[in-house]
Order: structure tokens, then C-alpha cells, then sequence
């Protein structure tokens, strides 16, 4: 038994456009971008106007796309799970790891670190 | 000034995936499909673990992406705001509207109807 949530929107997008659709995005939700340390190539959206968190993923390639991570406290249980249900496991970087839903939507599993995942999370398996 | 939200994420799905789809979302997010009545090609996902809305819609054609909405009490002010800042008006559907971003990323602002909507979400413009 472990638990999830639905935490976090990433809006991906090449290098050719990120600046431009991160500048964009950041105005939509009203938002400041800060770019991560540990991982430049994100920005979250700082107190954007979503009921969930926002990420801004800058790509090595690829097309503008939006994908959704799990946060999970047993990431390995949770893709279990889920590789159970259907998807198929793509790729893994330690605890992250990429995965496709039946029709090859990619999708990731994240370990858990929002705030309120206590709160707003819920035990499945 | 009107208020905007980002509140729901759309999957879509080809018509030959989305019963798969649909069933893999459902089980995933532990959550009840429950399709639209006036819109049956979109199934609520009821009691998503997520922070927000989660709805399946089933396309006409096309690939499997995730969509966002933006709620808005004004939308056509919204819409005029997110082109001032570099969107793109693809369709309009009465007071539901679909837009690209600078990089050609699609979505769509849709009028207000969270119960919530008035708590969370902020004014803008």
C-alpha cells in the first residue's frame, strides 16, 4: 500500500521556442519563473494561478507538448501498479521514471515532495 | 479585470485508443469515468487523486496530448489579455475558445464553473 497525487503539470518545449513560451506562460497564470538548481532546465512557475503545480521543461528536442507526473512515496510500487494496469516503462533515472499509457502518452512517476502531499494524497494498490 | 484558473487538464485520445485510455486514466488516478451529457465525448474523471480537474475527451482523430483549460468569469477579456501576450486564436465555440501558444501548443479558455473558482482563482489584466 502507498499513496499518490496528481501533482504537477510540465509544459515541454525545444529549445528553439522555450524562451518565448516560458515568458508567455509565466504572464498567463501570472507567475514567477525560477529556473532550478539542481536541474536548470526547469522553471516553476511560482505562485501561478492553478490549482496544481507547473513546471516549464526546456528540451534537448522534440515538440511543445504538456505531460503529468505522479508523485508517489514508493515510486517503485506506484509503477508497478501502473505497469500492471498497462503502461510501459521507457525509461529510468533513479526514482523518476518516464513511462506510456496504453495509447503511448508519456507520463512520469516522481517521488513525492509537495507540501500537502500528506493532506492531499491517497493510498491505492 | 476579470479573474482567471488554470483548473482542468484534458487527456485526449484517437477513437481507436480511448476506451483503452480511459480505462488505464480511470484506474490510475483511482477515480469513476463519468461521461458528459451534453458533451458525451468527455468523461469526468470523479475523485481524481489530483490537485485538479482531470477530464478524458474522446477526439475525432489526431494523436494522445494533454490539453489545459483556463477558466475564466470573462472569457473573452481572457482571451484578449493571452493574445496581447502572444496567443493565437485557433476556433471559437460560443464562449469556449481554443488558442496556440508562441510555440504552437494548443489550449483552451472555457467560462468559469468550478465550485471553487471564486476562492482560488485571481483577477488579472
Amino acid at each position: 500500500m502507498h499513496r499518490i497525487l496528481l501533482h504537477t503539470i510540465v509544459i515541454d518545449f525545444p529549445p528553439d521556442v522555450h524562451d518565448a513560451a516560458l515568458g508567455f506562460w509565466s504572464a498567463a497564470l501570472d507567475a514567477n519563473a525560477v529556473q532550478g538548481t539542481r536541474f536548470p532546465e526547469y522553471h516553476h512557475l511560482s505562485d501561478a494561478v492553478s490549482l496544481g503545480r507547473v513546471l516549464v521543461q526546456r528540451l534537448g528536442e522534440g515538440t511543445s507538448r504538456v505531460h503529468l507526473d505522479i508523485e508517489s512515496d514508493d515510486c517503485a510500487a506506484e509503477v508497478a501498479r501502473l505497469t500492471a494496469l498497462g503502461a510501459t516503462t521507457v525509461e529510468r533515472h533513479g526514482e523518476w521514471t518516464v513511462l506510456e499509457d496504453p495509447s503511448g502518452l508519456r507520463f512520469c512517476v516522481v517521488p513525492a515532495e509537495a507540501e500537502d502531499f500528506a493532506e492531499r494524497s491517497r493510498v491505492v494498490g
